[in-house]
């Protein structure tokens, strides 16, 4: 669990695409998003205060968040200075960096020298039990996707605020480093030991109100066959009572498969569904999101309204279109 | 890879049964199997010559395998004392112990000392890669199962011995602790992150002589839901060209999961086949091996007989009554 608000690390960013996480974090967490802090060079903005550490530290933010792609897999000895500073001046650091920040001498000899915490979130932090398969009181929506990066973390975060708008009771549960820095907590699903992903994921989601939904972000795709086996592992721990099938039409094969056609909406629906039907009998699916980002409005609209007819479920893209219809399926079952 | 033959050790077990590992070293690779070490109170026996350590390293041998659990999860110190002597007479050691061997102090500081290896078969001693799906050359076959421990390491050694004994061009893979101190090598999936499980896979089983064919261990089932992710991992790391569906038809539920019952053998077939058809489209079942060591013979022989004629394929207890039915419907491929 990292602690939270934030102040959000920008470095010398190149662009505003290389601060993606932050922008994450600004979009869907604005509350944990208090200020952010730049180097000289930077050309990422969030429209948030800039402030120094000290400013940072008065104003609440307990957590520098690294909120920056870096280049080239090393910390630079520019950052470097930052970072050590705001361990020095009371922060936690938390980053979703391939380095990572532990595997930095000094920055770790810091860390234990203030009692600062690192949170490496590419890195399980807990000892995760075996899958026991037990019912589990309050109910869950997982995200499946036809591919990899397809919008399941977008699909679960739209839903998730459509749902507090209208004041249910839903909790966002991140499985990747971007979610997990987002909401400051979750599980990196794709380091946890073969073993334990199932239980991984009843962990995430244990036992809640019984009116209240989990909004479970998916992983990989059950016809991608290098992530496969980390998606069932969601289906299975999940014990999902809704899936959303999630979709990016303009893909030509599989993400890094070359020789890989993507599957049919069908083909997820009836592989996740029979899947998840092992764990939880009653789960169904409730509808499709599709990612339409590649599409002019009119053809975005018509690609949705075509899979609607298809598939005789509700179909949208929850980030132009919302989500409001999927949000509707699920409070109808 | 750890080096061949072996002088098996079989401490104090308490029984035959304790000795597992030994005897299946014993049953499946008796060319490895040149001598046992035995303590005092031993109740198991191989029936292989008692050797002093010096005598079986004059016999050629290169690895002490712990062929025997033991009890309460600690290397007792009069096994201890063997295991260091065996190190300083020049001995590798191998163990699929839980507490292992190089977290030992004393014996991973006499291991360095002497420049002898210590195998932890539970460890993933290799960096996977990400699985990339291409094709490739040779065959391969994968046991997969109603459940967890129905016999699918059994199948495929028995396989691999019908196999070897008509000439044929095979290799057991190992993916788990027995089957890799059996043979000396292979993957601990279970061990693995789950990235990179599918890649170990193709990792195990990589492009081979076009006749050749790789019998690969299943883990888990595609219905039990602590494990499954595994085992789709294995069926899409493995590419297999044919499936033999293992069962155990003794069981009231899941193993480890009183609350779940076990799926047919249809829902097995067209599970597997669905996702093993992703990966290679030309995927087919070729039998069935059914575990019937808790039936008498003639209910066994009644069983298998009402499978084969159920599903239309090939059934047999490999181990019971042969592997040929199983090896004819793959040659015949």
């Amino acid at each position: 669990m990292i602690e939270t608000p934030y102040l959000l690390f920008l470095g010398d960013a190149p662009d505003q695409l290389a601060a993606k996480v932050a922008q994450g974090i600004k979009d869907w967490r604005p509350d944990y998003a208090v200020a952010q802090f730049r180097m000289e060079g930077c050309k990422a903005d969030m429209g948030l205060p800039d402030m120094t550490l000290a400013e940072a530290k008065a104003a609440g933010c307990k957590t520098m968040v690294v909120g920056v792609a870096n280049r080239g897999g090393v910390i630079s000895p520019a950052w470097k200075k930052v970072l050590v500073a705001a361990l020095e001046e009371g922060f936690d650091l938390a980053s979703g960096l391939h380095n990572l920040l532990r595997d930095e001498e000094d920055l770790a000899a810091v860390a234990r020298a203030t009692g600062r915490a690192l949170h490496d979130v590419r890195v399980p932090e807990v000892d995760y039990p075996i899958a026991n398969g037990r019912k589990r009181q309050g109910r869950r929506m997982l995200a499946v996707g036809t591919d990899c990066s397809v919008g399941k973390m977008y699909t679960a975060l739209c839903m998730e605020r459509e749902m507090r708008a209208r004041g249910m009771n839903a909790s966002f549960r991140a499985t990747g480093q971007t979610g997990i820095l987002i909401t400051g907590d979750g599980v990196p699903l794709d380091a946890v030991v073969a073993d334990f992903m199932s239980g991984a994921v009843e962990y995430l989601t244990p036992d809640n109100d019984p009116d209240h939904w989990d909004l479970i972000e998916g992983q990989g795709s059950l016809f991608h066959i290098s992530y496969s086996g980390v998606t069932l592992a969601l289906i299975h721990g999940g014990q999902p009572d809704a899936l959303v099938v999630c979709h990016e039409p303009m893909r030509a094969h599989m993400r890094g498969l070359p020789e890989y056609a993507l599957p049919s909406l069908e083909q997820v629906r009836d592989a996740a569904l029979a899947m998840a039907r092992v764990a939880n009998p009653g789960c169904v699916v409730v509808g499709y999101a599709i990612n339409t980002q590649a599409l002019p409005e009119a053809e975005a609209r018509a690609y949705v309204a075509e899979v609607e007819a298809r598939l005789g479920l509700p179909a949208t893209d929850p980030f132009r279109f919302g989500a409001a219809k999927l949000v509707d399926a699920l409070a109808a079952l």
